[in-house]
């Protein structure tokens, strides 16, 4: 066995804390199977739960407390009806991306078996699974999720807000080379770069320039460009034809959360919070969010968190345990299947019996 | 005859060239059946054969040659190949939009007879006509889309681009009020409101409060609001729900394409740029842009220019002719029909065929 690698586990609010036993009963079949060491160190911080008892979500050594783990691995923050959105995030989810420097956010959008994706052919047809598989990298850093800006004549008829997009040279070419690299490591070696300079003609036509330069190394990937409003309508449209989409932090936001609603896996997909120096903790989150409405009833689809479980033992080196904990999933997603299925796949099923389905298949 | 309304018609670039006519000659059968009187004076500026010939888009006293017009009844403005976007946009369409403070931009989204929507239902069933019928109400002169930024240390590794976002009191409140009278004069009254107020903390959260303060004097209106990533989401998974969805400049630019994109009328989608209080012209557009591909063979889908007719005469106080028009468009669209379809929709008909079809069946 290896050295354990050391994860800081933060289970958040809502389904979060529903989902996260499911994910980690899922690692810990798949450490004992190849053999893998990992240490689960567990944090109630980051949570709206903890913002109540402590009027704010971290303790003032939170970087002491987890900056040294190797990954993060996240459930769900966020609890409207407790403590707003933006302060809730901006003093968790938000901070952890900016502090541990995680520039990149990578998001795949894949037609699973089993799942109805409610965008069809042409013709009507259904969507076979392989037929969409695309990877969103988006900029997470920087760009339109600035901390910059301000309110004049606040309360009057002549009120005005300003906030700053702001673009660096570091921030927009770390991200670009991390997706022109995963574009070159995929068949299609295609890569698609989300813009819209005709109408933000400052800071996009930037990002365009230095997605036209980088090009220029990357000879061997496909490049191309669509501007935001027309690239939504061809997600909808002809998702097949996407392979890396790349994207600053808003468009890629936007089109994260649209890829895996085309493939009908929006509740069940995964984000890398990445910061490929390893400088930082790097951290592990599924796409949904807490889910007030469902939460506390045990019916949430554990997937998301699971899958985000592969995608952080492939980013610290375990590929065999990824491909296993993704076959398992598939398995049992796969229609004939006899696992158990959750109310949104049309079962009743618990969260924990398809949690531990899928750990019994990645075990055998 | 009532006194003629004065249309500066502007055909721009590619298609625009092509869907014109058919959009002019359906106006005037309705003018004729419906006794309106109209008056079209063409202007070709705001092309980019016209910047090729002068060096800019427009002549400098472009303002007082259509200025005094009632409405601009424009075709398509945009060819990458002789004219970078941000210029040829920024120098026409972008700028009619400032100077004439259209701070309206309306665009439905509506299933139609005979047009297959990508997007299906959750069982899998195809979506019907009326199924999905909603408006989509943009903010059109500030927001993203601002002329103030630049860039700093310019060629060198600490390069950096900085671009404003700007929200005015009187520019959210104008076209919150006219998003809040539109969902009013619907059945269902039901306005969504797009934000981001969790990520793009500073401008979104203000868009939020002036929703809130608004919807206070619609008692009436059904109100609610999702951040724009998991909204985009919802277009595609439910959009029967919405009814009128209002966003910011650069929100309502994405949903009101990615809209009509899950109703599969991208192609065919109207717009309308409002100056409500009639201080200066208001502009007609359809959707889709010059279509460098396609242009010169006389095969576009005129239905746009001609469902932005509609809009025009609607706006300009002729609802019967409207709704004329719009009968006319879905009897040629409907399965069955005889009219001639074009090749977007499965025929081998010419611009013209299906112009003259609609044309025929507004005058009848
Ligand atoms: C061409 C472009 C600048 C424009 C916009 O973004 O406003 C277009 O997409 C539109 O929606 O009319
Ligand atoms: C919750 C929100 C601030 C966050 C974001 O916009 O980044 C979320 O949508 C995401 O994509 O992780």
């Amino acid at each position: 066995m290896s050295s354990a690698h050391r994860i800081a586990v933060i289970a958040g609010d809502g389904i979060g804390t529903e989902v996260m036993p499911e994910g980690l009963r899922v690692l810990e079949a798949a450490a004992t199977r190849f053999g893998i060491g990992l240490q689960f160190d567990h944090f109630d911080f980051s949570s709206c739960d903890y913002y109540e008892r402590h009027g704010k979500m971290l303790p003032d050594d939170w970087k002491e407390q987890i900056g040294g783990h190797d990954a993060i691995y996240f459930g769900a923050v966020g609890w409207p009806d407790k403590v707003p959105d933006h302060v809730s995030l901006w003093g968790s989810l938000l901070m952890f991306r900016r502090e541990f420097d995680q520039y990149v956010n990578v998001r795949p959008a894949r037609l699973m078996p089993g799942v109805r994706a409610p965008v069809v052919r042409r013709d009507g047809s259904p969507r076979e699974p392989g037929e969409i598989d695309m990877v969103i990298v988006r900029e997470n850093t920087e760009g339109e999720y600035s901390s910059i800006g301000g309110r004049m004549y606040a309360g009057t008829e002549r009120e005005i807000v300003v906030q700053e997009t702001v673009m660096s040279r570091v921030g927009v070419d770390r991200v670009l080379r991390h997706a022109f690299e995963v574009a070159r490591s995929r068949p299609k070696k295609h890569l698609t770069s989300a813009t819209k300079s005709n109408g933000i003609a400052i800071t996009m036509p930037y990002w365009d320039e230095r997605v036209e330069a980088m090009a220029k190394e990357y000879p061997d990937v496909k490049v191309d460009k669509f501007h935001i409003d027309i690239l939504t309508a061809h997600f909808v449209q002809r998702p097949d034809f996407f392979d890396v989409v790349v994207g600053s932090n808003l468009f890629g936001d936007i089109l994260s959360d649209l890829g895996p609603a085309c493939t009908g896996t929006i509740g069940i997909a995964p984000s890398a919070n990445l910061n490929p120096t390893r400088q930082h903790p790097s951290l592990f989150e599924p796409v949904h969010g807490s889910a007030p409405d469902i939460a506390g009833q045990g019916i949430a689809n554990p997937i998301g968190q699971i899958w985000c479980g592969a995608m952080m033992l492939e980013f610290l080196g375990h590929q065999a345990a990824h491909d296993a904990i993704m076959r398992a999933i598939e398995e049992c997603l796969a229609p004939g299947s006899d696992a158990p299925r959750t109310r949104d796949l049309g079962g009743q099923a618990s969260t924990s019996d398809l949690g531990k389905a899928i750990a019994a298949r990645v075990q055998a």
